[in-house]
Parts: C-alpha cells; structure tokens; sequence
C-alpha cells in the first residue's frame, strides 16, 4: 500500500479498516518489495533467493502455474490444471479422472498432447524502443506500428538467441518488455489423484474455505524423449508452515483489472460479465441436463463442465463486486485524484488529460459492433474444437505466405509452434460433445445478432441451429490428427478446394471476421491501449515507479502469511485436517470419497493437515504456484482462492482476500500410504 | 406527460427530443384523460364508451387480458395465454399445442382446469377506512394493522353484495380500493391455432417487429354448465385502424415500476435481475437440453420453456434498461426535485421526509436474508407442482382454522377458491418434468445458500439434488388429483400423519419457512410500504392527482396511435402483410408452418394484414387485450410490445416504445379459410 498516495490510502482505511500494511501485489522479481517485507515480517529476501524462485517455476501454457520438484522433471501442479490432458488420455474403458492414474516407471507416463510448460530465463525492457517506433503517430496508425513493431522485436530475439521470446506489456502499456523462456513441448502425466478428491466439495465448495481437496497432479517434462534435466527444483518443507509465519507464492497469475479507468469497469458492469454469464449459464445449463442422458455422456462433459462452472463462480463475483458501492467510491475517488493532479500540472494535461475520455469513447465505439465482433471474430457463434480447427487450418494457410509482421499474431514464426500443437494434438473428439456446443453457440449467435441478420442469415440459410451443427460435425473429417496434420501443411489453393464442410463454414466467414478484428483494433484497441499507455505515463510522473503492474500472466511474486479471516465476526482457522473431512462425506458426489480412500481413516493422521490459507495476493493462473518460506523450500500448492479472493480482480481486500493451497502433509501422506507412490517420494528427496 | 412538472419535462425533452406530447399512461376509468385525448386525437372518449369497455374487458386470473366476442360467452385472448389449458388437453397422441384444436359445437369445447375469468363491476375507494386504521400506528405494526384491515373489508365487501372482491393499492399505497368483481369458473377451449404459427418465429422473434403471429385462441365461458350470457361484448371492425388512426388498448397491465426510489431501481439492477436470469438462463438451458432427449420430452417441457424463455427476454432487456444512463439520470434527477420540494415545505418534510433513506434501510435488511427468504419461503428451492400442491395442502389445513384476517392472505375466504382451483385441477404431471426441475431448484438452493448451511443439510441430508428429487417424485401420490382431494379436506392432524414424502418435505419446512415470511413482512415490506406511501402523498400534495397510478394488473385503458417508429434510422412500416411471411420460411421451427397452412398462399389474400404495432402504454399482462377504436369497435388483438416496450417497466419511451398486436384480417381469414369455422364467424356477427 506504501506506493498509494495519501487521500487514495485514507479512503481504503476508511472504508476497509485495515488493521496493518496489507499484503498487496502481484510483484515483478525486479521490483520486489523486499524492504517492505523486510520491515513486516523481519525476514531478507535476496537476489538468490529470487533467482532460485524463477528458476524453479514454471507457467503452463494453457494457463496455470507450476514448480520442478525433483532434478530430473518432476513437476508439481493442480489436478484440475492436468484436466485436460487427463481426460485426453481417459476413455469409457479406461477413466483416469475418476480413477486417477499412477505410472510406476517412467515408460508408463502418459503424453499431455496439448500442453507445454516454459520456464522464465531473461527479460529485457523494450518501452523505448517501441516509444520511438510510435513516436510520431496517433490512434489507429500507433496500434498498427505498435503490434508490428512488438512482433519485429520478438522475432528479433529469437533470432539471437536459444530462448522463446514473448513481448508483455506491464501497466496497461507504461512498459513494454522481452521475456525469453525455456521451452518444454513434451510434458507427461505421472500421477494423479481420482477426481472425487482432487476437487472434493465440486461446484458448490469452489472457492471456499474449510476445504479438503487434494487438488493436485504430478508430471514431468522430457526433452528429446528422456526426462529433462531440472537442476533448479523445489525441496519440500514438509511439515508446512507454522501460524502466522510469512510466506510467498510464485507464479503466473493471469489478469487483474485493478488500474482500469471507471470507465471500463462500468463496461464490464453492464455489458461485459453479464453478456458472458447469459451464455455461458445456459450452457451449464445444457452441459448438466446432457451428464444425465448416461454415464458416458457424464465423462465427456465433466472437464468442460467444471471449467464453465469455475468461469460462472468467478464472473458472478466479480459481478458482486462491481455492484458494491464501496469498491465504486474508492476507483472513483482515486481517478479524480490522479485527474486532479494531471490536469494540476500544465504539461502533463496537455500529454494525457484526455485518456480518459479517449476510453470511454473507445466503449462507446465498441459498443455499436460488440455482438458482431464477439460471435463472429472471438468465435462465440461457433464453439467447439472442430471449428477451432478449421479456423487455425484457414488462418495458417493464410497467414504462413504473408511477411511475420503483417501475420495475425498465433500465426507469426514465434506463435505458430503453439497454435500448430494446438491444431494438431491427437487426443479424443466426441462428436455428441461438439454438436451440443455448436448448436448452443449457433442458437446464442441467432438470439444475440437476430434471426433477420444477413450474418446469420448466411450461415443458418433454411437451417435451424440443431441441424446445421449435427450436419456440419457429422460431415466434416477434422476429427481426425491425421486430416488436420496433411491440412496443416496444405497450401491457399489446397485449403480453398477443400470439400470438408468445417473448412469451408471457417472460409466463408473469414473476411466477415477478419474485418471485425481489423475494425476492433483500430477503433477500440488502439485508442484504448494509448490512452491507457497515457495513463500510465501519468501515474509514473506523480506516484513514481513503486506500483506493482495489474498481472499478465507472468511470473509475479507475492508475499503474505499463513492467517485466516473473520467471517461474520467469526474467525476461520487458516487450516484444515484429516479428520474433519469425514463428517463432510454423503456417499453422493461431490461429497464422496474415490474407494481407494475407503481405508483413508485408518491409513492416514487424523491430525495431518489438508488445505490451509493465507493473505498472499493471487488470482486465476496462479493455480498450481508453490507456496514458498522464506528459506526458498516448498511449503504448498496454491488451488484456490476464497470467495473474498474473487474481487482481486479489481482491489484487494486485504481483510478478507485469502489464498488456498493443499498442505503437504496431505500431499506426502497419501502418496505415501494411499497410492504407495514411494518411487515419487524418493525422487523429491522425502523420506 | 401533463401531470409532470416543468423541471421533469425538460429533462425528458433533452434526453428523449419527444417529438410531441406522449402516448403515456395506463389509466384507471375513474381518472381518464378524455381531454388529453381529445386535445390530441380530436375524438370524445365518453362515459359510455368507457362504460361498454368495462363489461367487455375481462381478467385472465393466470395473468392475461381478454374480451367478450359474442353474446354467448366467446372469449378471445393470445394463444400464449391459453397455452396452460392447451397442454393440459394434450397428450402424446393429441398434441393439441402442435395441431391446433377447433371445437365444431358446444359439446366439444374442452375444460381448462386452472383458468379463471373475472370482469370488474364495481371499484371503491377505501383508502380514509386504511388510513384510520394505521393511523396510531408505524413500521411493522401498521404493516400488519394494514394487512388485517384490506382482509377485513374485502370480506365485508363479499359478505355485502354477490360480488368477488379484491383490494388494490394503487400509487404505491397512495390509494386503497376495492375491486368487485363477476367470476366465471368454468372456461373451455374452443378454438386454438397450431403453435407453429401462433408463436412463428418463437424465442428469436418474441419481442420483434416485424412478426406473423396469429397469436389468438377463443375460450368460452360457462355457467352452470350452460354457455353463459354475456350481453356486453365487443364487435368487429374487420378491416381494422387506418394508418396513424387513434387506437385504446383495455386489460390487465401486470407490472410496472415507474414510481419506484431511486435505491430500488439500483435494488432491482444489482441485485433481484442478475439473481433471477442466473437461475433461470440455466433452467432454460436444462429444458433445451431435456427437450432434445425425445418428442414427448420436446413436447411436455414445450410450454415451460417458452415460458422461461419470454421471462429471460424481459428481464435481459429491462437490466439493459436499468444500465441505461438517461434512465438513471432522469430517475435521479426526478427524485431529487421531488425529495427538494419536500424539503422546501417544512410540513410535509417532517411528515415524508425520511422515506427515501427508509426503504434503502429495507434494502440493506433484505439483502442480510433475501437468499433464505427467496429459496425457503418463495420456493426457489422446490419448483414444480408437486411440491406446490404439498405447500397449499399443508397450509390449507393450517390457515383454515384460524380466524380469516389472521391468514395468509392466499388462505382467506376470498381467496380461497382459487388456491383450491389451482390444488386440485386435474391436469397431466410428468414425472420426469418434475423430477427436473425440483432437482434443479435444489441445485440452486445448495449453490446460493451454500452446502453448509444448516436448511441445506436439513433437506438434503446425505442426498445429492438428483437423487432425492427423484426419490420425492416417484415417492409422492399428489400427482392423483383424488389424492390431493381428499387431504383437501383433512384436517391438521390428519396432514400431519401422512407417510406422502412431498407433503413431509412441505411440513418440514413450514415452520422456518413462515419465520423468514414473517421477517420479511415485518421488517422489509411494511416499512417499504409505509415509506412509499409517503412518497404518494408527497406527490399528490406537489403534482396533485393528475398522474396515472403504477399498474397493478387491474382494468387500466392506454390510449395512442396505429404508428410505426424509427430504428435505428429506417422507417418501420407499422404492419405486416401475409405475403411477406412466406420468404421467412425455412423448414424448421420456429419458422416453418403447421401442414393446415401449407395452401396458404392460394388461400388468402396477399395483402391482407397479420400483425401491426401502435404508440399504447402497455406491459406484460395486457396479453390478450383488445385494440378498440373510438367508436367502441373491436380493431386488433394485443399480444406483445416490441423489444423497446420492455424498458416500459420503468419509463415510458415514446419514440420508439410499441404495441405489437394481431390484425382482425388475418384471424378473420384464417377462421374463414384455413380452419372452416364459420360457425364462430357467424357467433360473432361476422359474414
């Protein structure tokens, strides 16, 4: 809180009552606030400490965060980060959801086709250089150059060097920065537990606190088809932390919107997260009535059903959120301070004073194409992998001829590897599955852009929803890694003579599309993200460079302890154990033990540890971060956050934000005596 | 727009540039604006003219309007207003919903179980009687004085006359009244169209304009068991309004909410919205879903469905409304001129005054148990018929014995009848409907009121949703309109002994059930109530008594002009033709047309007129109305507004906020051509 201003602070005491510093921020490893740490908690964290921690985490790149465990690949993160490459290798013979899995050696672990893990090595800040390519334009033509320019400097650096470069923007386009990763392409499964513990309590306990999930999974990373070499990894601590002591989480956390002007998030208010939960509950809706036609159809549905229902809990609260009046008065407050202090300042008004209406006419702007851009260019009118595929096929065709700064950004050299395992990853397509999904998108596409948009007129023809989909999923041959592999590397001509009814839907609304995207990010994207860059400019001139950057799904460390919250005026013990898991149990999921933890009560210590929490500051991507102590040694495995925790999309509650991990007692005990994984025990070095 | 003040007009004038002076207003007959109608259209809205709609005009006890047609007792309303009967006469082998029914003579005329008619005879102010009556009193005492009393004098009023009476609190309590009413139990069906053609167009086009719906069904009224008398009926013009010609609408408008406080508005926006659309926009999902497991599944969850489906739309479209800016600016702007000239007069400050903050105070105390409240007590928890049924038995017996004011009021003499209607018609119950939708609710009541609470673990013991609902479903006999008979008549003890799990459940939960009814009376709407009662009078004292009341689904008459609007800079033709309905045809629902239409082309004429819109103030409940001209003639059927008419909740738009009705040439037509029913022509005077 220290890089706030005065009247910012007083109104988040006012309003909040905060009894302390609070333990806010989502901190980049070159500005570490390790004075600030220092002071609170008495502890020095240095330069190696720092290094060791970059070096043993890693990011998932389908959006989670992980740690090595052992010097030969062993990772560690969340089962429901694995989901999908669990249930990728589950069948209706063979469900490793339910039944969890165990390779005994290294031959038996299985391949995640579709996920990568990359390990942070460099970063280089690039702002002036994209400063001076931008220098001298304005709107549209500065977003042009400033994507073009971002795409060069990636290309650059991989060109120079071994690593796999990404460019981030860090304060809203205040910085812009390289950050050069290791890659790993070959990940595999190892272990994971059945789901029925691994997310204990489903839906309704998600994102609460007392908790007993085990809502872990082992995997290793391979490099030319032997385990990878790992020499920076995580050793266990493995009685946890004690109460109150300090702790960190390093990880990826995802996206705060916390520097957002009022504007936006009065646009996320009213049109954003309640057009996304129109959809998408319907969607569960449809997902849950689909589960009780048979067991098979309750399989197949079970991961994206938990990732629609995980995005519900969260955009309900977040909704909650921004309907408080308090969360309200204090954004308010602050943009007229800093407004003040710009237009205070003669220079400063003259360069940024009008960011923030900029913002708002950018919504204003996009307000008018909105469905159209979201059903037509985002995809929402066509969910589902087949379209997915047919998209990725048509676009690779395309782009692949076109000069790297002028592609589409999956699509450039330094993206394309990614979206072609994307593409091309065998693993299971369920036919029933994709129909629902498309008839779903295709009904919301008909009910958002209506039944007389020449659109919809264009893809439905004489058609209803329901019909067109069975038709489209039934006809097309993209199921199949071996058709979209050969249409991979196809040329235009190949991909525009294609009979495949997908390929051809993807080419028929492709321009529609691409003329959309084109439109959003001259018209939104590029006023918004200069005046956002503006802004940014303005915070620096007068609150200086302490503030910690909204989260970008890059490593980030927080800092916080192990302590609860008072809810209602009651006070939550920050942990849980063994034994109070049972009386939770009904036989029925989502309260049932998988049979292997039938004996559970006898086999474990009533008094172990399973899930505790802490006041770190975290949010969505920071799911499978290790929770670190101040001697670098692994104290947990962040799954969740409470339900206060929600609202750190926008601020955080620092009474009443906590973070939720599995404790390791729980995670070494039932390796130990519930899957007597001993060889993965040995390997991390617990005896 | 004569009855607003100046401030209030100009304010309007700037947001809106109405063009001249609005259509606005849902008039009781008492308090009609005969010269506004005058001054503007030039025709003379009588006494008798008004006199002649009341007869004419009747209340759908289910939620709709409807007229008198013929002198035998011809009804004519919406098809979606019949659409409970019409599935309660269907079964798997006569789907009268798909095929359309015509009753070629008396005899054939089928019963509708639940349906009700009442026609409004007479109306009484009571308001000094209520007033006296609270007088010495406040807060949730003169709630309760005030409930009692209203019991009180509708039934002194039924003890005194032959009349049904019913009170109405009209201006948000500004006004007590006494409606007396001639009931017609015995409503049959006589004529209904297929549904591909009454609701053409279905979801996607509900709300639309252009439409082609002949959204009509004629019903009839009996008296013991003879078609009843009804001297007063409404003639046809057939060739119906010429364009921009002066047109009335006469019903029921259920709702709106134009006088509501500013911090209800926000009540409404943040909160009862987004909590009502979050459950049902996944109930919606589950019957979509449900429906495409077989044709009888499509066919039994057909009428909910649309039901749900038109809730969603409206309740979408009027939070759109409440994020409306110039709403809320207007809304805010009114209030505080209203609450300034409060202030300004340092009576009616110290009698008014405090009423504003008084119901954000009953906000802030509902808020702390409105998940309890809406679950337990209002019954989110256990949708379905079944579990209904259990409730009305259980407190049937309960309230029965006790004295009538000291009921609820469902349980009063006076209402009385209808529950037991409602209990005890014999309709078709589908196990697996119910079994759905009771396993959804209590899905919800687990995911709001959160899996430990204690109510959750009292119903749900060591049960999932799925599995008790199916247990209580498969377990009750309420399904056996006998059964619910004979418990009809039981007393308390015998309610009490039942082993029937359903009327177990309901027994359960009565007690905590009654409690959070209780609070809520007490502590949320009697000091709401009392509050706005204020504000009436703080109104009547500074506008006087020149403003039309909120509706109230009482005989309110709107008064406008045949006329289309500008959207969105086009001209929309304020009709439709059948000729343009055949280039929307695809095939598939919701746009194709039922086989009896497939020569209809030949059969009727191209030109001739299907649906048309008008400048009347209407809202969901005038259903069913007539369109009447000046002369007293039958010009149109009332079945929808267009999706700006949604917004008429809360304001009234009168540039672009229309009635959608069903032109007399297309029913006439239709009857003629494609359904042979002459005889219903000849019964209504037409050739």
């Amino acid at each position: 809180m220290m890089q706030m201003t005065k009247t910012f602070l007083l109104i988040v005491f006012a309003i909040m009552a905060v009894p302390s510093l609070a333990d806010e921020g989502m901190w980049t490893l070159d500005n570490f606030p390790s004075a600030a740490v220092k002071e609170k908690y008495g502890v020095n964290i240095t330069d190696a400490w720092l290094e060791t921690v970059k070096s043993s985490v890693a990011r998932m790149d389908s959006g989670c965060s992980a740690s090595f465990v052992s010097a030969a690949g062993l990772v560690l993160t969340n089962h429901h980060c694995a989901l999908s490459c669990i249930a990728q290798n589950s069948t209706a013979d063979s469900d490793l959801e339910a039944d969890g899995f165990l390779a005994a050696r290294p031959d038996d672990e299985m391949a995640c086709p579709t996920d990568r893990l990359s390990v942070l090595m460099e970063t280089e800040q690039v702002t002036s250089s994209v400063a001076a390519a931008t220098a001298e334009t304005a709107g549209e033509e500065a977003g042009e150059i400033r994507r073009r320019t971002l795409k060069r400097l990636v290309q650059e650096c991989e060109d120079a060097s071994d690593f796999k470069c990404e460019s981030v923007a860090l304060y809203q386009g205040g910085e812009y920065w390289l950050y050069k990763y290791k890659r790993f392409d070959d990940v595999r499964l190892v272990f994971a537990p059945e789901s029925d513990i691994a997310a204990f309590g489903g839906d309704p306990d998600n994102f609460n606190f007392p908790r007993w999930c085990l809502d872990m999974t082992i995997l290793r990373v391979y490099e030319n088809g032997e385990p990878a070499a790992t020499p920076n990894f995580l050793e266990w601590r493995t009685e946890g932390l004690a109460p109150g002591e300090v702790m960190f989480v390093a990880g990826r956390p995802g996206r705060t919107q916390r520097l957002l002007t009022v504007a936006d998030l009065k646009f996320l208010r009213n049109t954003t997260i309640p057009h996304w939960l129109l959809r998408n509950v319907e969607l569960r809706g449809r997902y849950i009535q689909y589960a009780r036609t048979g067991d098979e159809a309750r399989r197949i549905v079970n991961a994206p059903l938990q990732s629609v229902e995980n995005g519900i809990k969260v955009q309900r609260k977040r909704l909650d959120a921004l309907h408080d009046d308090a969360l309200f008065a204090q954004k308010t407050a602050a943009e007229q301070e800093l407004r003040a202090a710009v237009a205070a300042d003669p220079d400063l008004a003259a360069r940024v004073g009008s960011a923030w209406n900029e913002i708002e006419r950018a919504n204003a702007t996009y307000l008018e194409f909105r469905d159209d851009y979201l059903f037509i260019e985002v995809g929402a009118a066509f969910q589902g992998n087949l379209f997915n595929y047919a998209r990725s096929l048509v676009r690779a065709a395309a782009e692949r001829d076109k000069p790297n700064e002028d592609r589409l950004r999956p699509y450039t050299e330094a993206a394309l590897p990614r979206t072609r395992q994307l593409t091309l990853a065998d693993r299971p397509i369920y036919p029933e599955l994709e129909t629902l999904q498309l008839s779903f998108s295709l009904d919301k596409m008909r009910e958002f852009l209506g039944p007389d948009s020449n659109f919809v007129r264009q893809i439905l023809g004489k058609k209803s929803p329901s019909a067109l989909s069975a038709e489209l999923v039934s006809g097309t041959d993209l199921a199949d890694p071996a058709v979209r592999a050969e249409l991979w590397n196809a040329n235009w001509e190949t991909i525009q003579a294609s009979k495949d009814p997908m390929i051809q839907l993807a080419l028929s609304v492709d321009e529609k599309a691409r003329a959309l995207r084109k439109k959003y990010e001259d018209e939104v994207e590029a006023p918004s993200d200069l005046a956002y860059e503006k802004i940014a400019q303005a915070r620096f001139a007068i609150h200086g460079t302490a503030e910690y950057p909204d989260a970008t799904f890059t490593l980030r460390v927080s800092y916080g302890a192990h302590e609860g919250w008072k809810e209602k005026g009651t006070d939550v013990r920050p942990w849980t154990t063994v034994s109070e898991l049972f009386p939770r149990l009904t036989g029925e999921r989502p309260f049932r033990l998988p049979p292997g933890w039938s004996d559970a009560a006898r086999k474990l210590n009533g008094e172990s540890k399973f899930n505790f929490v802490g006041t770190t500051d975290i949010i969505g991507g920071n799911s499978g971060s290790p929770v670190i102590d101040k001697d670098g040694k692994l104290v947990g495995l962040i799954f969740d956050g409470n339900i206060h925790s929600i609202s750190g999309s926008y601020w955080f509650d620092s009474e009443r934000n906590r973070s939720v991990a599995v404790h390791p007692e729980i995670m070494i005990e039932s390796l130990r005596s519930i899957y007597s994984a001993d060889h993965l025990l040995e390997e991390m070095g617990i005896r």
